[in-house]
């Protein structure tokens, strides 16, 4: 006989132990007890009459501090309590006690007695675990396999799609099967220059669907029509970031700029060639030296009236063109943005077409093009750095829609005004922030879905004894990817908004449009940094490999922070804005005639705080859309404000514009912040009134109520300090957030299904499978 | 003549005008008037008395919104007001009035007269123009270039080095010499297998340099000094970071195991070669189904006692071990982590040593191995998957300091508890996560160290006429960076106490050491992660460049936040351990008796508001230690019986452990972090309490001052929320960090050039001049 099969011998022998049995191991199997705890466990045996003191004196040496049971006696325990226990019914297995008394039964032995059972009770209480738990897990030696719950949804995700597709549901439509065809297949096989190469193939194809030109008038092979190349474009966004980056130089960049900025000469040279991919251009504005303030760009373009040309010319190395998108590979021309110099006297910046190679690809003379080198993602798209020295081109190569020069140099324009001819030259940057902010939503959404499919069929932990559970069951999972869903719809409403505002937009109203472009772009691209984080952490190591995309859409969205405009400046150009109401919104001189208005108006607090609101608590009046409104409307207006009489006490101390500006910096952006946030929220509120499914209301209400009050969750600090909210609302706000997810959960398979992401765009294996190399029906539960 | 010449002609000529071209060209500049500030000028007009009717008449035109001047009438103009404002002394350009009367002057013409004064500076009012600024832009064609002020420290960088450096300084300062050697140079040209025979190189190197054996007994080639090691590590941090996790799966994770799981055979069999890099292995423990669940994990290790051997199997798939560094090329034996079982009974998770390589590398029999291919970062570490088929080891081969299987299949530890002993053995991987908080640390300075030089160098913006100015000079900048630089020395600090605590541990405080080493780690990656990316956005489009480092730390430490235990995991685990004071923190079954216990104690209160302290504003009184100390154990204490209150609730109310825990799992991640940062402001404060060096008094005081006012700040909703702070409070916080950044920013220079990162580790070209290729002498200011 085996030491082990001793002991089980000397404990089935001991019958008036075998109760107990499960209490001692239970006792021991999480480490040793302390003294306390011990004593605890001693007096109530002590204590309990029913026993006879020879058993009272057995089981207190069982459960003696100083002498603890070895290994092998524990572990023969627990074979016993397993091998009895796993005969007995589950209902005879709800609690320790209940579990021993089982036990005894199986011996063949007397039944337990009362004394006993009471004894059993008192001890399981004095352990001071949850017995039913306990119990169920001693007897589980593999967690059982999961059982998948399918999904019930209560609405089509298939008419969210519509809803969410819209006016332009046709060539999204067409863009989405054009993506599926097998040609649109990631590489991560491919080194920089193939992976280069492929990008150019693929925008060579979507050319030659005609999707590039969508915005060129039709006889340059376009639909006249920058709605539908903007939904090309956010459906493009569901692939590839390097060939949408790519395919917005190209197409939108430096079309645009041929477009927009030339005359009908440049057009009928240039756009046919440009919208086939024939004219591979680029959009030559960033300088090593200078990027967010492109009023000091330092390259010159200094006219020649004895030739008629102009000369083209970088005067230092830091002023080389930079990050230069299809520069360093395919670009033949590129509008170059340069300070207009004319008999020594500067008139600006201004665009001119400027060729950089020749038909073979070979840098022209003078032209000096280096490789921006690899970069943290984009890497398919040849970002490179262009010096001109002293490079000639033809008078008629400058873009001459809002300024000429005459062959004898005369200098005119029909915008007298330079700032405003200056920022209807940039109006070219507006349509590329409006498709910024697009391409992060889009990554986002990617993002969501992946890391949501992959959360519902991952399991991991579980109830004692039970299979694990997946993912999405755990409140900090549907708090880190719940609420950024709900923001990618909300900021979709918003950006279709924006859209139309463009599309519509007017002399009057262009200023605001740029500004509300400005700040979805910030919004759009930082909350797109934060989901993508989330949803990297959120589907731990297989969020590492790239194959999963994630970290691919992290690397390539990150620079959307930056370019087109860096947030942080763009948020100032918002606020100040909003501090001048959208007049000469773009210089700071006249920022003391506005802010002593504003400053003067605050006294009016044109939104004031409902007395009742800061305390009220109920769930009606936390899913009011008022509330939110209000909350949001009296933050932007507080701000305002605010920020008005900051500036102005910093002028009035004798501070300079530039000063004042900065010492309320952080004040300006969260200014400009609360004003999206602000129109965000109103769009979403009108997404639902104005919608005609009304199966979708339920699913879009519980969605929207997550992101509102998820929103004002968020900057509680603000609005508790103000005496916006009070403790208890904010508390409350916090839990009905909580009791949302649940709800919204449900939905989520649901809502990220509504995208429509074609399955090759999605395509990380994680999002079908629980790893990359394994088949779709793999699943914890099911292994 | 031409037209330009006949409009200066007619303007020169009408003298009355003159003194007024400044104001003409102001109002018109930046954009059409509107017919209310036309209204309010006219009007201003109209009033002035002192003006002859015609002058009064022909001022009304130039300024009427009907009839705005031509593109060319306000360039000649602007010519006119530059050429001989040019001529004028700094002291006659004030503000527009005065820059015109000094044209009026120049122009041989009698002085303005006094009435004329009057009316230019009524019309700047009307204007709403800061005059000055606005004249001086005016008169500026081409921004001045910036002088350089160097910047002057009252510290020397080099004590605080000697500071930060400590006990371990000797080894440090051999590490970064070894590191500045010319082969530890950042290759951005290698493809993925060439970057990882680069990195095993690397770590040749180091093995050579008997760095990797430190932690080893002497006899083994080591210097048996566990501390040495980890300040090896995080000396290497400063370079490549796939180096430093090969480094540390090697003679950490693998050289670890075997030190501490395993005995003297194993030691005497293995240590040496392993320390020499001479039998390069792994660290096998996650799977692709369980990562952070590691007590799930399905390798089966089966004891055959017919034949004395273990035969390691992977039962399906998902159970393979998946993300295993070295094991995709180099490694030869893996220390496998899988289910004992023997006899058919399972023993929980034990560690065996699988060879999988043979001497050439061609993996064993049994053994498939495959690559987890591209990463988003960490490309020169060869992660891994391993599928075992019945693959035999010897019965020797079990790692058994914790456990023995006898010949026969007698299962024996010295751990009788079996939750104890999986702990204990699951002890290798605490050294593993404070390894990762130190690298993640180290990461952040680089990141930091890049991002303020560049933010010194690079100049945008500046104010009207003036320089452009450095990007350290923006507030939103210094929020963005110095906050974060000050969180690296406050993390530092407490890294070292971990360090200290974790070396001199006992079986008695060893749970609570574990439990700061989970909650550091996910303090210090999470904080990694956000520093990097604000370090990113402030080097704007350089930062996106690999070249400039930052990507490639960003892409490389990410996953920090998910390996050695995902960070939402470990801070419930740290949140457990708090509920029961550090016992039985792993297992949740015990949960109702700890919870119980502390809701009791809740009534108690221990911690009281001092009912003061909510609306204290003086800075003495916001700078004081006391005050941070009290706030953040307040925050702690409250947090930690309020998770008991709920938890007890949920359980009260029938949930079980899991349902319960999973219902606070947002409120448990609260607590787990606030208990985070009460123990890394107690480090500040005691590093600043036992500092010997006088003469880092104010520096460090500073920087801790700013660090404890930016946590509080940061989590003002809490504290506004619980009464802990009123509103004015918050903003009286909020406005001190704002007047502390400048403070800190003129030490940032210094603090960075204290962590002593060898130039070669730096390496971003940005650190060292303004753009990748530019030589350092290179700067906006001298261009």
């Amino acid at each position: 006989m085996s030491v082990d099969e001793e002991i089980l011998e000397q404990l089935r022998r001991d019958r008036p132990l075998l109760p107990f049995l499960p209490l001692i191991y239970v006792a021991w199997a999480d480490g040793e007890l302390t003294a306390e705890e011990a004593a605890g466990i001693q007096a109530a045996i002590a204590a309990e009459g029913g026993l006879d003191a020879g058993c009272r004196e057995r089981l207190g040496r069982w459960l003696d501090p100083d002498e603890p049971p070895s290994t092998r006696q524990l572990q023969a325990i627990l074979r016993t309590v397993r091998q009895a226990g796993g005969r007995l019914p589950e209902t005879a297995r709800g609690s320790l006690a209940e579990l021993g008394a089982g036990l005894a039964g199986l011996s063949g032995e007397p039944a337990v007695s009362a004394a006993e059972r009471r004894a059993l009770a008192t001890l399981e209480q004095a352990l001071g675990v949850a017995g039913g738990e306990v119990s169920r897990e001693l007897l589980t030696e593999v967690r059982p396999a999961a059982v998948e719950a399918p999904t019930a949804l209560d609405f089509e995700p298939a008419r969210l799609t519509r809803l969410l597709d819209g006016d332009y549901a046709a060539v999204r439509q067409r863009v989405r099967e054009v993506l599926s065809r097998p040609e649109f297949t990631y590489r991560l096989d491919l080194d920089r220059e193939a992976y280069r190469e492929q990008v150019l193939d693929w925008c060579r194809t979507l050319a030659g669907e005609g999707l590039g030109a969508l915005a060129f008038p039709p006889e340059y092979g376009g639909a006249g029509d920058l709605g539908q190349f903007i939904a090309v474009f956010e459906t493009l966004a569901f692939f590839d970031q390097s060939l949408l980056v790519k395919f917005g130089v190209q197409f939108g960049l430096f079309g645009g700029s041929v477009l927009q900025l030339g005359t009908r000469r440049h057009h009928r040279r240039y756009l046919a060639a440009l919208g086939r991919l024939e004219l591979p251009g680029c959009f030559a504005m960033s300088e090593t030296g200078h990027g967010s303030n492109v009023a000091d760009l330092a390259t010159v373009a200094r006219y020649d009236p004895a030739t008629e040309e102009f000369e083209i010319h970088t005067p230092t190395p830091l002023d080389r063109k930079d990050w230069i998108g299809n520069a360093a590979r395919h670009g033949r021309l590129a509008t170059v943005f340069a300070q207009l110099e004319i008999a020594g006297e500067r008139y600006g910046v201004h665009a001119f077409l400027v060729p950089i190679r020749d038909d073979d690809g070979r840098p022209l003379a003078g032209v000096e093009i280096e490789d921006c080198g690899p970069k943290e993602g984009l890497d398919g798209v040849d970002n490179g750095r262009l010096t001109f020295d002293r490079v000639r081109i033809p008078r008629d190569n400058l873009l001459d829609r809002f300024a000429t020069v005459a062959a004898d140099g005369t200098y005119d324009s029909p915008i007298a005004s330079p700032t405003r001819r200056f920022f209807t030259m940039l109006g070219t940057l507006v349509g590329g922030r409006i498709s910024v902010a697009a391409a992060a939503l889009s990554a986002a959404r990617s993002g969501l879905a992946i890391a949501i499919r992959y959360g519902e069929r991952r399991r991991q932990f579980g109830p004692a004894g039970g299979a694990e559970v997946p993912l999405m069951d755990y409140r900090t999972h549907q708090r880190r990817l719940l609420p950024r869903l709900a923001d990618s719809y909300a900021v979709g409403f918003a950006h279709r908004y924006l859209v139309e505002r463009f599309l519509a937009r007017s002399e009057e109203d262009a200023r605001e449009v740029e500004g509300l472009a400005a700040g979805l772009k910030a919004y759009s691209s930082w909350q797109t940094v934060a989901t993508l984080q989330s949803c990297r952490e959120c589907c731990g190591g297989q969020g590492y490999l790239r194959v999963n995309r994630i970290a691919e859409l992290m690397d390539d969205t990150d620079v959307y922070t930056t370019f087109e405009g860096d947030n942080t400046v763009l948020l100032q150009l918002v606020a100040k804005g909003l501090l001048t109401r959208y007049r000469h919104q773009f210089t700071d001189l006249r920022l003391g005639g506005a802010v002593r208005y504003l400053a003067a108006r605050a006294a009016q607090a044109l939104v004031e705080i409902n007395p009742v609101f800061p305390r009220r608590t109920d769930d009606s009046h936390l899913r009011n859309p008022e509330f939110h409104l209000h909350a949001l409307r009296y933050r932007e207006e507080r701000l305002l404000t605010t920020a008005a009489g900051r500036l102005k006490r910093r002028i009035d101390e004798g501070a300079d514009s530039f000063a004042a500006l900065n010492d309320c910096q952080d004040h300006l952006v969260a200014l400009a912040l609360a004003y999206v946030e602000r129109v965000i929220l109103e769009r979403f509120q009108a997404a639902l009134a104005g919608l005609e499914d009304d199966s979708l209301r339920p699913v879009l209400g519980r969605l929207y109520d997550l992101w509102a009050l998820w929103r004002i969750e968020q900057d509680r600090g603000w609005f508790l300090e103000n005496g916006y909210l009070e403790g208890n609302k904010a508390k409350a706000i916090r839990a009905l957030v909580n009791a949302i997810l649940p709800e919204v959960r449900r939905d989520a398979l649901g809502l990220i299904e509504a995208f429509a992401i074609p399955d090759n765009c999605l395509a990380a294996p994680i999002a079908f499978a629980e790893a990359p190399d394994l088949p779709p029906a793999a699943r914890t539960g099911d292994a």
